[in-house]
């Protein structure tokens, strides 16, 4: 389906946020949330030029910038591999509808939405596979490293496996049907770039072997719809342990979750927010009391974020004129 | 099911041999294949004590000291688990059928056939599940560490992940209906120690992300039966690259059986046996020409066997008297 050359066509898409690592799957494994995310409007422009025109809910956090903006990087890198002899002019505004440097997957949902987004507008000449390199890229000047667990959980929802970065290979991973997320986000401020600095480069083998094991668990429970398995396998011997000293009252509100009866609970992303998986909408309003109660008695203010796992991943949400 | 009292009663059971690490997860992965594995036959005594009779087929290299024969000492480890006052009297005699320090799992096809076959002469009081610990302290002697990849594949057949060994966790994963296995045992004798030795005990954060995505990856490829998955996810970067410098022509041969059309081939276990998965008779016939071809060149001898993947696991063979 081509789409029409009329200028004034406009087409917006939302990207959910998602919980990258869940647990042991440090830059392997994500998944997509239902709430919070990005949505992107893009149209045609006379200028041959990609633009962000506007970016709203960021408190004017995020550059204009497109060669420094993650969804500019992204749409850039999009039109390149469209092979035209100039840029199209291409404008984008950018609707954060999510908290900025919480470990959901921000920059992500800004690049996977404008990449679908202005994919729709030239008539959807990718496939939603092929748009994943594109976002990915984006991802590189947000965060400095091409991880592509947060993009493509976006893209594609559900959970996503992440068995190479280069080539991508990605591999969609069913969401057992009871399971809901929890996520914490305490309002305070870390860098992603120091979670990934603290990081040790050389890890004991002893611990890989038992990481890979859990990985190779939680990827058997989610097949399964074993939640017990999925609880066994939530086990992070390698980046937990480091990264979570950076999250203020971590050790408490893990425990706190746990033993609310979560099957686990983690760091996303690099953190600060903390998720928890549950088998209930029930259990997770019972799971995110309990960890929210902990952040309270610090005086820590949180946002608290409910839902199923989120299977549709990006989509097109509204289209104008001759759409 | 109680057995008799009989003391001419005698148990035989038969447990295959087993490719363990299957590339990308060391000490992890395993799976069982058809024809090589040690029968192991038990009967009671008068005198309390077990005895390792005789072991037929290992040119008199195992020791008949029941504790320091994998088969005695798992045996003798049910045994405590039993928690009778005195050790029974036991009988055990032993015919390898497979060749021994291969890398294919002859100490844990011992130790699984012994306590499978010594649990049935009790009246069969542990499941399969409750046996492998059993097995996996037989494994601590014969190797110098408690890993249960080559226990648990031989004693529940097809792929067996083990999540953790402390405690014990091991998960069945289903085998691909076409999943066919070409082994060569090259005629070269390697320690399983020295391999063990040999490995770095920190290795980079990085390569371990790659690895953990492969193991991911391999679990759903198996899951799905999804073979190209299953042939991407083939790929150990960790234990691989410093294992097969002590295997004669180990590049040449993985080569050739890449190029005849495996989907992918690795080190079985410590080595130095070589394995191959494919997906046809045929084409394992095919791919273990190609790999012994290489092995000829070199005027080393090999045993070349071809199966599907085994999915029965241990099993008594025969049972003579009140049975």
């Amino acid at each position: 389906m081509m789409s029409s050359k009329n200028q004034q066509e406009m087409v917006s898409a939302f990207a959910p946020a998602s919980v990258a690592n869940v647990g042991c799957g440090f830059d392997v494994l994500g998944f997509a949330i239902n709430g919070p995310g990005d949505e992107v409007w893009a149209s045609r422009a006379e200028t041959p030029e990609v633009q962000i025109r506007a970016i709203y809910g960021d408190q004017g956090a995020l550059p204009l910038d497109a060669d420094k903006n993650t969804a500019g990087v992204a749409v850039r890198a999009m039109m390149r591999a469209l092979d035209k002899q100039d840029e199209p002019g291409i404008h984008l505004k950018i609707y954060k509808k999510m908290p900025l440097g919480s470990g959901l997957g921000s920059s992500a949902a800004s690049s996977v939405a404008a990449v679908v987004a202005v994919n729709r507008l030239f008539g959807d000449p990718f496939t939603k596979n092929e748009l994943l390199p594109f976002a990915t890229e984006g991802e590189l000047v947000a965060s400095g490293t091409a991880h592509a667990d947060n993009a493509a959980a976006s893209l594609f929802g559900g959970f996503v496996l992440i068995r190479s970065t280069n080539p991508l290979d990605v591999i969609s991973l069913p969401a057992p049907e009871k399971l809901h997320c929890v996520v914490i986000h305490p309002h305070v401020e870390i860098r992603t770039e120091d979670t990934r600095k603290i990081l040790r480069k050389q890890i004991p083998l002893a611990k890989a072997v038992t990481q890979w094991g859990n990985v190779g668990a939680l990827v058997a429970g989610l097949m399964k719809s074993d939640y017990d398995l999925i609880a066994r396998a939530m086990h992070d011997e390698i980046i937990e342990p480091i990264r979570s000293v950076l999250i203020p009252g971590y050790d408490s509100i893990k425990k706190a979750a746990l033993q609310s009866g979560a099957l686990g609970c983690s760091i996303s992303g690099s953190g600060p927010s903390i998720f928890a998986l549950v088998t209930s909408k029930e259990q997770a309003k019972e799971t995110g009391r309990k960890m929210q109660a902990v952040l309270n008695d610090m005086a820590l203010e949180s946002s608290l974020y409910i839902s199923k796992i989120n299977r549709r991943g990006a989509e097109i949400v509204n289209k104008t004129d001759n759409a």
